[in-house]
């Protein structure tokens, strides 16, 4: 392989090496053998079960360079893997990132984007303890693989709803895709700040929140609102075979922009990517208005019925049907 | 997401769905939690460390669609991550897939490629338990990612190599590259039939040796042959701080083509892909000649002093630079 992958193999090593070399103290102890060897080898604790989870971030798709400063691309390649690991109750131990790169990109960037997710893997207690590094045949490649941990038995499911529950979600809906439509509007991303679009650049995941619904026994059924309220509801409700009414009305909408305003309706309810937490919780169970210093909002309830049907402030209802989102697809 | 990603899911699940319903029997047990989740809950056996590895496949880098069928580019993507898994000893446990597929890609295509994938991976007595898929924005692009296990703290790394130690390779090398050199030469791999070169297009990974090797404490350092002999002995000797000495003459030779012929001297040392195991065993060890099925060849020794020689036929030695392989790049 040329030059730039052994360039780019030393760069990480010099960055995450000090994470790595966790025997002697300091970093994650799951990771006994990091980068440079065949396979990592994890130890992980006993009377645990291990959790899995991989997301491609492809240049063009999922962000676009133009758009994208690298810093915040290395913060959402691995946000989708840390939230994967929330919405099942987990706590993150080990990153994997495989990185195919274009011949012509600027070692700067590499550099930028890996301190970035670097950076976000230690706020959570995760090492960066491997992956794959290859020439990119067209753009940036990555794929972000996280392992983490919950005690046996203990992850937190899709399929665990069950007619009666009450659905609530965190934080805020529709603030990443409203940077997106911003952008889109704009025809470039320049004149759009990180800073008024924090939960599109910087989506923080709510893994204290996944972990704390898990230790307290609230949650029946979790997921992360990754593809959107109305995809990820289904979801929800496909795998546990059950229908959902939820109430316009008590969606919690984003603010963002400069100034900044509330988002439409639309957004809140079909955009992807705000990585907040969708949970359903028995209706005699009492969930606090904030957990972890996420505010928690009721939505609605799981229904016996199958489809998902909103109630507008008006009181008149109508049937939800996923729409998924796009990304950035030129 | 558009048609394609729901359709693709649709096809794996229906393809993999039995394996992964292991629950009530069948399919690998350490999978309690497939496809259809944020992550894959695995439950892997006490005592054992967990070993992970990940590798791309990106079409024109690693294969070309006009050179290598589907069938044989899923058994590659996954023969690299299983290889990985056999070079430390371990036993593989769960394999997870991310797929970018162009949006033109025949569906055809897609279940050829994952048949392929799976047919191996049950063979080895691995579930393919989750992955990603998305829109690729040119080209097809691969990730693999394989979880292992094996017994706690007796992993075989590259780093344990000492001086005097002798070094041993299984199977021949050199196969996989002589068909890359056949399907340049003829600008197009349309009349290089995969049955002439196995070794490239049906790499066996070397499973079952990897864990015998390791079961009887044979090899005191061990790597997989993916880019080729003369740049996997230098990280083994980089890693374990040694140099070696190896015998030109000794190196194991692939047989292929149509008729078969030996292939040349310096694609056994330096054409990649071969997926066999070089690994060294202090001179003490007695190893048999043949393990799980596999011939297994003297070659040289580790030393002291840093670099690797070689020594040819003539007795002339030189010193043997890595020269890395290069896949496909068009």
């Amino acid at each position: 392989m040329p030059l730039p992958e052994k360039a780019l193999i030393a760069q990480i090593r010099r960055m995450v090496g000090p994470s790595i070399r966790g025997r002697n103290g300091g970093g994650n102890r799951a990771v006994l053998t990091g980068i440079g060897d065949d396979c990592a080898v994890l130890r992980l604790l006993a009377g645990k079960d291990s959790l899995v989870t991989t997301d491609f971030t492809l240049e063009g798709i999922h962000f676009r360079r133009d758009w994208h400063p690298p810093e915040t691309v290395g913060h959402r390649c691995l946000a989708r893997g840390l939230s994967d690991i929330a919405a099942m109750g987990g706590e993150p131990a080990a990153v994997f990132l495989s990185l195919a790169l274009p011949r012509d990109l600027a070692q700067s960037w590499v550099g930028r984007f890996a301190r970035s997710l670097i950076s976000l893997a230690e706020k959570h207690g995760a090492t960066v303890a491997g992956g794959d590094t290859a020439e990119s045949p067209d753009g940036i490649l990555a794929d972000i693989i996280v392992v983490g941990t919950v005690p046996k038995g203990k992850a937190i499911l899709r399929s665990g709803a069950k007619a009666g529950d009450r659905i609530y979600v965190s934080g805020e809906l529709g603030g990443s895709a409203a940077a997106v439509v911003k952008m889109r509007a704009q025809r470039g991303g320049g004149r759009t700040k990180p800073r008024d679009y924090v939960r599109h650049f910087y989506p923080e995941p709510r893994v204290e929140l996944g972990r704390v619904l898990r230790e307290k026994g609230l949650a029946s059924a979790m997921i992360d609102t990754s593809d959107g309220l109305s995809t990820d509801l289904a979801h929800i409700c496909e795998e546990s075979g059950v229908g959902a009414e939820i109430d316009s009305s008590l969606i919690p909408r984003a603010c963002a922009g400069k100034p900044a305003r509330e988002v439409d309706l639309d957004l809140a309810m079909h955009g992807g990517e705000d990585y907040e937490l969708l949970f359903t919780a028995p209706h005699r169970k009492r969930i606090p208005r904030h957990i972890a210093g996420v505010a928690i909002t009721q939505i609605g309830q799981i229904t016996r019925s199958r489809g998902i049907f909103v109630r507008n402030p008006e009181g008149v209802g109508y049937e939800l049907h996923p729409r998924g989102w796009e990304h950035f697809r030129k």
